[in-house]
């Protein structure tokens, strides 16, 4: 029978609906929703609209219930069945404690703006954990880049033998990749750290409350100043982290791709340890490299979630709507994957193995021929010239080359300038102000 | 018949196809084409490549080619039919003109890095002209903020009604919107404005090219290091650029949607003079707001092009593809767009009437219900016990209200901090470092 | 420490990351997996590769294992945490049951073809419940067009004021939209409904298996002929399916777009009752159409679905990767979420309140403007002079009309036609050939 | 200066903003835009709105329009530059040779049912043009895959070596494929051939009008019934025309996936003619697959067009919006460019060489071991001990095989059933309608 035939009251069904899973994501933002409340109880103290005493009772019950949502027994903070949210459940669980003082915490906010300084919170500290996962990563590549500096490869432009490529270069262009996709991903990490506190529904409040106070004490940058544009960061901020994760995403998915390429037996230039492929159920001599591939799977989704969420936050006009509530539910996961994703490609990378030799099969023979253009050119032949008679002796059978590579302007085989990389990155990584809002927090907690 | 029927030679066909729109789009390249010739032969000169007389004769002839690229008379640069791109056609110029010291230029670079740095000098320079135009209508945004601070209108969540809003927020929070928005522009601006030049084919060269002192004549602020790193920006830099127009398209659009409602007659909140809508072809009274439509249809589009570009790189191995040429075609185009959207916006917010006393309407009355609660809890009463009273009033039909409005808090309806944001913006603008490169292009062009 | 600067072995870490979330989606497919089996193992003693009584002796067994892929009690179907997939958990429990003879099941085919024939399975069933449910939710919509057929409506064109509607259009432009949705899931569906089965790891097989007997054992239409084919089919079947389904959501969201607008206080057509709606944390008077808010936004993320498959598929060269394995986790769910959708959006429109005698607003008075043009018209004026001539008597504040609206042509709101649009979605619903494999199934579980 | 700072009239900008490109799609609209308007007037006689005589003066003056639509010459229709759109300019035309009468066939009828009908007669044909393409290409592959059946590829699981495939197996794949297309775009072509004319701005109209009478006319085979569905056909009909291309798109750029690596040296499967590919600005050798590549980047980009669409419609409420005339400008071209594909597809792989025995080499040894298993299989020994054995032979180095392959099965190597696959073809494109509209434009055009 059709839900909308029975005669009974459909709220359970109504409720069940709009609750959705929100409870299972409402647990991610439990602790940030503690800090929040924290801040809040301190600020309206300080106009008024709790006393000291209050806020004071408030900030150590809020304390202990911080405690709960970072444990991992039976203390664990939960979020009760007939109780909606994380935001009802630790109003609920101060009232039961403190009485009408529980109730008092509400003042002077919403649940709109409770829910954007949760997210906010979480995604910042997402994103720190995000970057130092990078940075680990970064690191190997770097060491591989420079542990297979001498290791030749060949080059493909059009999948087609180009000229010769090194293994020290292949490592170390996807860390250089990485170090851009940190300057977008900080640009991500500073719209997302801006305190929306204080913007009330999205039109702000007629209490007087300090917001540049819980700006300092949740450690944010800056605010989010309009309390109307405040409101429109929900669904940018995620729009705007997911894309920057979308960049790691497609470094990642890049790197992955060369990986299955280059273990496949026509390419055959590295292969891993057995217990890091998987066979086939029919195919007895079978090494897959399911890893990279599920990297890679993995990693397009992440790319598709940018262009998802625009989806979903097209041509609502501004002010909330309750699909936002939605955007977590494939976002708050993707950080998960990522780095999960980063480990395992940190796992393989470490313990894959270089073919030795792989330009010395003659079949690489041309990757050498502008080499032996360049040659002519430096013995006085004008490039287009030289360009012509290289290619005149390949047709002809005359093509004779040395497999000896010398480059050495920056960024080419003999000169990886991992060094400048490295120092470019790392500028990068310290402009993350990471340990402000640590000291922030440890402030609110009492540490 | 079909192509592939056909008895002679196909080609003609190929090369029509291989070529497509390319021309068209290479003549946006064109001066920058040009200053990536006078820096490489700079260079070559100081290699030894070049003598300093050829690298003179050079120089002299490509200032000539730039003037030819900046006409707008029937000297202009084209590049002839049986001329296959941009690059081609430079060299056939300064071949013409100057015999073997023409055939010189390509010496110790490919195509490859030669579009890959005509495609970086482009994006920065459209880049420039997109952060002008959106600071420029920021400014017009904040203005009208100032000017329209005091005229209430509803604020809406779950598009039903809510609580006060003012023009003055409207307006103040899409300048703020901009100013994140050219947080993630500044971001792509840094991706964008290092140097591939000398990656040669991405894998390097074995000429002893000086990679840095190119990057200086062309006022990068770095090298992209690693040639095959180099070679991976193409799409990369595009993807980026690309994300963050559609930022910019995203608080476009949506400023557009909230228009179209507001001007609704259900709404009827704004007006605009006659001639900056449009009638309809049997309803003689309509006066519709199509340049709004369109600009959230254009910005729409713009937003769906990250995921264009994505689809289009997606799964391809690292080294050149000519899959990449196509990026173009829909990507320089949007800079235009995009900047077309923000002039129209501009023309009608600047023209845009608002109503005035909107709020004074008994059917807004209930947004002002917060108020009532929090005038109860400033006496004293718990606020979740102050909801209730006014929740019962409301049902029973005794609510009464006040429509004055004395939000006082940072970035609420009588404190808009437009000052505050105002500074942000600033402070962002003056970090893109366009005049070097503005002087770098002068020094290359002898001014 | 980073997982790769662990020294034990980590094959652990590898299976858990390759083996992912698959038991979980694996569960959906056992029913199906089990109806495979069966019928593999009838045609296997077809061609010797079983004798009739190791069939009767698998089919016995796979019969019960079916059973406890429906049961709901602790006799359920699972799979066990160091079993891979529901592939491997049923052949571990018939070798358990039936020793050698249960090695033989896997005989002349592969994993590869095993889940694709289980996808296809799973699919074609989910597709055939969201066919009732979209029926269902059709008859729904004709039904109130008919009940609300004479309450008028504004047509908005630009989101201004145009010409009368009526509810009687406005339910029945959805239910006509829905049968054009259904065209397009029959064309997915009958792409879906073909059998991979023998195609094995997409290249066949050297066994002389009978395809076109499994072909008619599942009730499927036809067979994927072509066994590379066959395996492209995995992706393809899911992209075609989802893009089936973002159909059907793009017509609810849109809906749902209406829906919300129209209970927006300025609008005001339609109410609910009140435990359909929801309330604010601090506003008291709020009824909020979160219903509706996160039907659109699940539809909205189903529609991104078809772009996410592409994503990850892209650029994959012919023959199966592990990538696909991926694809279940957003599509599987997305049948469900469909289907609540539908459910939810059933209950509001069925409970939905019109609001009467809209039209009689004089706010609403140009609506009619085209009625008097028309007028002018059947008395023999042009219309070009009409329209004139009526827009200078608005101009004037001449303008006089009647709201009587006589529409008959058909489609119209005097004449809806739903009895026609009944007919045709009535013919596609009948097209669907559900009854063939209901029986094909009844044969195989011996009903 | 800015536009918004000038004092002048801003007509000229928001007309040439908002017009934009649509004069030049218009022309492609316009020999549809006649035959609407002929069948209109046709209709409008019958209905006493024209006389006979003002008919028969219309349709012999639209015919002669019509003529100029299809010129070549310089008495080819155009927009004059002053004149909106191709309704108006058809109007214009007519008014100037017959006056009033000319007029009066704005009648009962607006702007949006024009275009839309125009719309959907241009995707009809463009449709129709794109069936054709498709299936000659679809005799093309089968063609090949005849001729090339008995040439032996190796066959790739995770792009690593698993079983022999064939050159007809691959040729035929991609055959199968188109035929599945189809019937996705067959959906597509029953959704777009339904006549929205008379739905006028998407509310009906107060005029008798006949429109099942001009469904006929038109050769529709059927009509959009409900008046508000017809106008949300629009942006639907071009999304799901989009969708249909996509999955075309998706089939040829896979295929060309494969035809780079085929080509690529370490694979070397097949070659092509020089004049067919493309060679290096620096590297003499190169012989490169451009054409695969653009039709890779080409194709690819068309399957991103739906989600475009998607984004520039989503939560657009009901009713005609200015947003939906940019949808013409990436899906128009669209149609073009996929034909060009598919043609040049075409010309390369009816080029194509393809390598003899490629599977002796005896790198593609382990190809072989299924067989191997099936053999022991075939012999008695479960299938799980077979692979047993085979896997620790592979190890120890004791692995024997035979390069026979001797599949029978249905689509398998030596069974290719290209036959089933062409009858299935055939059967769908028969059931396109194609001479239902020839001949009702033959009438329209008195042919």
């Amino acid at each position: 029978m059709k839900l909308w035939a029975k005669n009974t009251a459909s709220l359970k069904e109504v409720e069940q609906f709009t609750v959705g899973k929100d409870r299972e994501f409402d647990l991610l933002l439990a602790p940030f929703d503690v800090l929040g409340n924290i801040a809040h109880a301190k600020m309206l103290a300080t106009i008024g609209l709790l006393t000291l005493d209050e806020a004071d009772q408030l900030t150590t019950e809020l304390r202990h219930i911080y405690a709960t949502t970072q444990a991992v027994d039976d203390t664990r903070f939960t979020i009760h069945s007939n109780i909606e949210d994380v935001h009802s459940q630790v109003e609920y669980l101060l009232t039961e404690k403190l009485g009408d003082t529980g109730k008092k915490i509400h003042s002077a906010r919403s649940r709109n703006d409770q829910v954007l300084v949760d997210v906010k919170l979480y995604l910042r500290s997402e994103l720190e954990k995000t970057v130092h996962s990078v940075y680990a990563f970064f690191e190997l590549l770097i060491k591989q880049s420079e542990k297979f500096k001498t290791h030749l490869l060949p080059g493909y432009t059009h999948l087609q033998l180009a000229m010769p490529s090194s293994f020290g270069l292949w490592f170390g262009a996807y860390a250089e990749s990485l170090a851009d996709d940190t300057v977008a991903l900080k640009a991500a990490f500073d719209v997302v750290n801006k305190n929306p506190l204080g913007s009330a529904a999205g039109y702000g409040s007629s209490f007087p409350v300090n917001r540049t106070l819980t700006t300092r004490l949740l450690g944010f940058a800056d605010l989010n100043y309009n309390v109307v544009y405040a409101q429109m960061g929900r669904g940018k901020a995620e729009r705007m982290v997911a894309a920057a994760l979308a960049n790691i995403a497609d470094t990642l998915s890049r790197l992955s791709m060369d990986a299955c390429l280059f273990l496949n037996q026509n390419f055959g230039f590295i292969s891993f340890p057995a217990e890091l492929t998987t066979g086939s159920s029919i195919m007895p001599h079978k090494k897959n490299p399911d890893v990279f591939e599920l990297i890679r799977s993995y990693c397009n989704r992440i790319k598709a979630l940018p262009n998802e969420i625009l989806m979903m936050t097209t041509n609502l006009p501004s002010g909330y709507h309750r699909d936002l509530q939605l955007l977590k539910e494939h976002l708050f996961p993707a950080f998960e994957t990522l780095r999960s994703c980063i480990d395992m490609a940190g796992l393989m990378l470490s313990n894959m193995e270089v073919k030795e030799n792989i330009l010395e099969d003659e079949r690489y023979q041309y990757l050498f021929s502008v080499e032996e253009v360049n040659k002519l050119v430096l013995q006085g032949t004008p490039f287009r010239d030289a360009y012509k008679k290289i290619g005149l002796d390949i047709e002809a059978g005359n093509y004779t080359y040395s497999t000896h590579v010398a480059h050495t302007h920056e960024g080419s085989i003999g000169n990886l300038c991992n060094d400048h990389i490295t120092a470019n990155m790392k500028k990068i990584i310290d402009s993350f102000p990471f340990s402000d809002y640590h000291q922030a927090f440890g402030h609110l907690l009492g540490k």
